[in-house]
């Protein structure tokens, strides 16, 4: 089985690194190959996605992605940006269902901005469609307003649409979901208003029928972000669109307070997927050797598990990192008084050492 | 000078009125004409903006709004539902700028799901966009998709869009209330991923250089639902568009723990101006003469000070709501053990009593 490795930019090359060694330790052993992307894609072939390398994230069973984006790229075009990077391989791959866990780990409870009580056993999952919504919608771009109070005058359009098969696929993965958890799925939209969210409510209620043992509920957007600030526990599955899922998902991970342990996978429909830490490249802490791993081996804890069907190589690193948390071992980004500050190669020779 | 009072459903009637009780306390005489509006207005005249409450909104000098929505009007088609009546009014009256403050009380920092220290002294202003956007763009609806990879399945769309004017008019909007406050002023965006917001980011550089005592800065959405969470002490003024300004102002309420506290106001060019609580209708405890009426009451201050130019009122006001917080009164959605517990007439009469 083979991995495409696309550490990226920023801190992604440190945090890959780690994860790396961590996936070298198992006893089964994978082939893994390299390859630019983002900015460093830029910099090597004048493309964030450079052909070669989304012709081996095709070819690989895997990919384990670190980070893309720096400041230094803000001037360039948008289509030579390093978010582009990400944007096209969810779209080339055809990775539709983004998992984002939020966790509130019991030894990082203090690390959140929100009391204890509101967040200590945090445990909700977040399932963002990644395909469609107005991220890729066509048509889109500039042009005189057509009609309107402001006729003529220079305008930036995009479309929202979401087809019917597009909902039914996403809902039959977060359904899925729901099952092997809480049994509560909450769909988000914004049906009081969009045509879109309509029909993404009106294909879940349909959908539900196949599975009368998930509780489905609906949300609006603007009330799931009060209710997620207010009371997190009270969720158990989100599943949503690709933009409001691209806000909420970012909030629920910082309620934890600890987005620095949080992976996430974006999966095809055979579970082939991408694997990314929550995070972005942070160029401010870049090359210091002080970045947290710990979301990035996770990450590839959940690739074992969803892609490369290794799910008890997953439970080891899981566990390991767990007593990595018990030995009292921290990053900067979640150190507390009394904890035993490392860097990222140490922590990653901590989750090795406790593997 | 004329107010238009719309009540509109649920806890609406009970909140609008504690607020009439206290205008009509003042030196100044309004003259007020009731009307009804979202279920109400269905329910009296088949349509939840009837023309005659239109025509009342657009003659009157300022409206002050309840709240709208009940669930048993949930299966009503959605040109029916209460909601199309606040929509209704944004648009007929063109109120495109609509200022939501978060404001952390200090006698009311405990109520916040946030640490005391996240949160205490928090004071942030969000501009939002009200006529624009996704909300209001043509052309939308259900259709066979037209392209794509599924192309002739069901599917419904709606239509992203700024124009140049129609940014520049809030940008200005926002960069005056950030010149009145701490002259910081954050724009939120997607703009990595979407035209409309790449326009909008382009024409507030643009209108930045009219302000040059206010600095401006950039945050992608998801970015900002972050920080809101982490250091929303961080920000001072958030301009954003229509959809994104629904998220974030809804979540920067909900971070106060206080969102019965809350008022805001949605003007027009000529500061003509809708006033309503942050807060929803709460069908749940309509009736029950429990909502807290202090959203509303503060409502009709920014009401004095932005549309009817009663400044000295609207402090006066204000500080009378200070005073009954001081003394401890408290409704049931911010009450504390050892506080004064009232209903909502009582913390109207409070509320009189400290004027
Ligand atoms: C980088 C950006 C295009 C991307 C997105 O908006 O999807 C990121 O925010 C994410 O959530 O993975
Ligand atoms: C009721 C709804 C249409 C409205 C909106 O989305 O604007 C509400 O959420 C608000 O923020 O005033």
């Amino acid at each position: 089985m083979k991995i495409a490795v696309l550490p990226g930019d920023g801190i992604g090359k440190e945090i890959v690194k780690e994860a790396i060694k961590v996936l070298n330790a198992l006893d089964e052993k994978f082939e893994m190959e390299e390859a630019p992307v983002g900015g460093a894609g830029y910099e090597a072939k004048g493309h964030p996605l450079p052909d070669s390398t989304l012709a081996l994230a095709k070819e690989a069973d895997a990919i384990l992605f670190g980070a893309v984006g720096d400041w230094k790229y803000d001037s360039l075009e948008r289509a030579l940006r390093p978010e582009q990077a990400i944007l096209g391989l969810r779209k080339h791959l055809q990775l539709f269902a983004n998992f984002r866990p939020a966790i509130c780990y019991p030894q990082l409870t203090g690390a959140s901005s929100l009391k204890p009580e509101i967040v200590s056993g945090l445990d909700i999952l977040i399932v963002r469609e990644l395909n469609g919504d107005v991220y890729f919608g066509t048509p889109r771009g500039n042009r005189k307003a057509p009609d309107g109070p402001f006729e003529g005058a220079r305008e930036g359009f995009d479309t929202m649409r979401y087809s019917e098969p597009e909902v039914q696929r996403i809902a039959h993965v977060a359904f899925q979901a729901a099952q092997k958890r809480g049994k509560r799925l909450t769909s988000v939209d914004k049906a009081n208003v969009l045509e879109t969210s309509q029909l993404w409510k009106d294909v879940m209620i349909d959908v539900a029928k196949q599975y009368p043992d998930v509780e489905l509920s609906h949300m609006y957007v603007d009330n799931a972000a009060m209710q997620l600030v207010k009371a997190p526990k009270s969720f158990d599955v989100i599943v949503t669109g690709n933009l409001f899922g691209d806000i909420l998902s970012d909030q629920a991970a910082m309620l934890t307070g600890s987005i620095g342990m949080l992976p996430s996978a974006s999966l095809d429909k055979n579970n082939k997927g991408l694997y990314e830490p929550s995070h972005g490249s942070a160029p401010d802490i870049a090359g210091k050797g002080i970045a947290n791993p710990l979301a990035t081996i996770l990450s590839a804890a959940m690739m074992l598990r969803y892609s490369l069907n290794k799910a008890e190589q997953a439970e080891r690193i899981e566990k390991a990192v767990q007593k990595v948390l018990e030995a009292g071992y921290r990053t900067g980004d979640i150190a507390t008084p009394g904890c035993r500050q490392v860097g990222t190669a140490e922590m990653g020779d901590a989750v090795l050492a406790a593997l």
